[in-house]
């Protein structure tokens, strides 16, 4: 029998990282824009990372910050807009985290259809911040696709 | 015959950062407010750096992350503008790399001409960021003059 | 005409990388260790990254920061031993460059036998150092394969 | 009349810097280490930086820190020896200055002959601890020497 004390969290794997990552770096080549490509588990600690060529380098910790951000607060990193303007209700929360917490497009959490849970999160970054949710977005919908599949098995 | 697991990365050398501080250095004589001058390579790292006779203390670390942000992201550090500002695209995005992203002007890339890469950047930090983009210009058109007449050569 | 205000530098591709990533992934399977694998490029800069289930969360921020300082300081991070204990001339290092200095055995750079360039580095954490220098080592070594036989055509 | 509430500190100049620079570099190449080189003033702030072509880029910092703590506490960094490893009464100082307390060989403070006062410093590093010392000594040397003639005319 199962005990209060403990308990099983649902996580992505290496595994879906590496499907995150093909994802959204094939999006990456048919929009043109290459990608630093970060992906989290449901603990927002770095599962698998990739840097296309080209890829800017001082977006390597802003797509890392973006995932890690999506995985922790459940909701893409593009949903912040007014409430972190000044008289927003979330106004400063980018200085928290030690200045990881980013509020800018292009991290988007990866939720399981079957528990409602966050599994983890694709953090992009390199173009518009619209380009980078649209990247990793596409790794997110690879990852829910896989899981369909097996849902249905 | 190249190989697919290295490649060659064109960078600025130490002759050429040296070819941007001095001339930064003159402009920056020339409008009369002494600079803090900060050159990097195309990896954003240090070449090299002075400090003139009465530029701030406190602009020290400010001009050295203007070139460091210039060169990662590839455009002025001024290009910011409405992007950065409440209800723009990147607002907050001055938190990342540890809070090394600077979004002042004073942060102008050097773009080689003949391969369209970035070699580096200079950045400058004392006066007005418009006076502190006219003194890095100042550096980045001195090593364009110098690599377009080797180039004619 | 080569200018002397620009030079080009050898690096890692992300190609590279993934070869070194796949074989550090095989090696730790073998001796049984699952591992964080970071490969960074010739200016110490992250290509890629692989946490493998079962690697320690503690283990990410060290397997990057042992490729940083083997890519940096052009040695593996085995190599330090006396230097770095009391007593030696190094004692103390570990703090340099924000604490990211590691000096514990698992970073291991890539050196390019055509021209004797780092062009990067394999970082491994998880395991004993020995295990970790053994991972990295297997990764930097399928590198030098790739460039062998693509040299020799 | 002077008044007690404010006083006049001797310090280095970026002339001063440049010739500390330049004497050093050629102290470098005399002796085929490549370096990073940085000069800072009286009050530990950076006057000057240059990375010679080849030197480490994970010396970079560890040049500016050996060159702010040689100013700061005015004696070389290689001075701690004994104090610092364990049972000595400076065991942890390392730990000091957000880690920027450096006890490694190759910083140098530059001490006014006619004042006794620190000047400023000289940190290098990229080779041995003897050999950054032996590079930034010389280029103290050449700051003091320049001081010297001053003095005599």
């Amino acid at each position: 029998m199962a005990s209060t004390a403990k308990k099983s969290v649902p996580t992505l794997t290496l595994a879906g990282a590496r499907t995150a990552l093909a994802a959204a770096e094939k999006r990456a080549q048919e929009i043109k824009v290459p990608m630093n490509i970060a992906v989290v588990d449901s603990a927002c600690h770095l599962l698998a990372f990739e840097r296309m060529e080209g890829a800017k380098i001082t977006s390597i910790s802003i797509a890392m910050d973006k995932a890690f951000t999506a995985a922790g607060h459940r909701i893409p990193t593009s949903s912040y807009k007014e409430a972190v303007w000044p008289g927003g209700p979330a106004y400063g929360i980018n200085n928290s985290n030690g200045g990881r917490f980013s509020t800018i497009g292009g991290g988007v959490p990866i939720i399981d259809q079957e528990t409602g849970a966050v599994l983890g999160a694709v953090g992009c970054s390199t173009g518009l911040p619209s380009q980078d949710e649209d990247v990793a977005s596409a790794g997110v919908d690879a990852v829910k696709r896989v899981l369909a599949v097996k849902a249905k098995l």
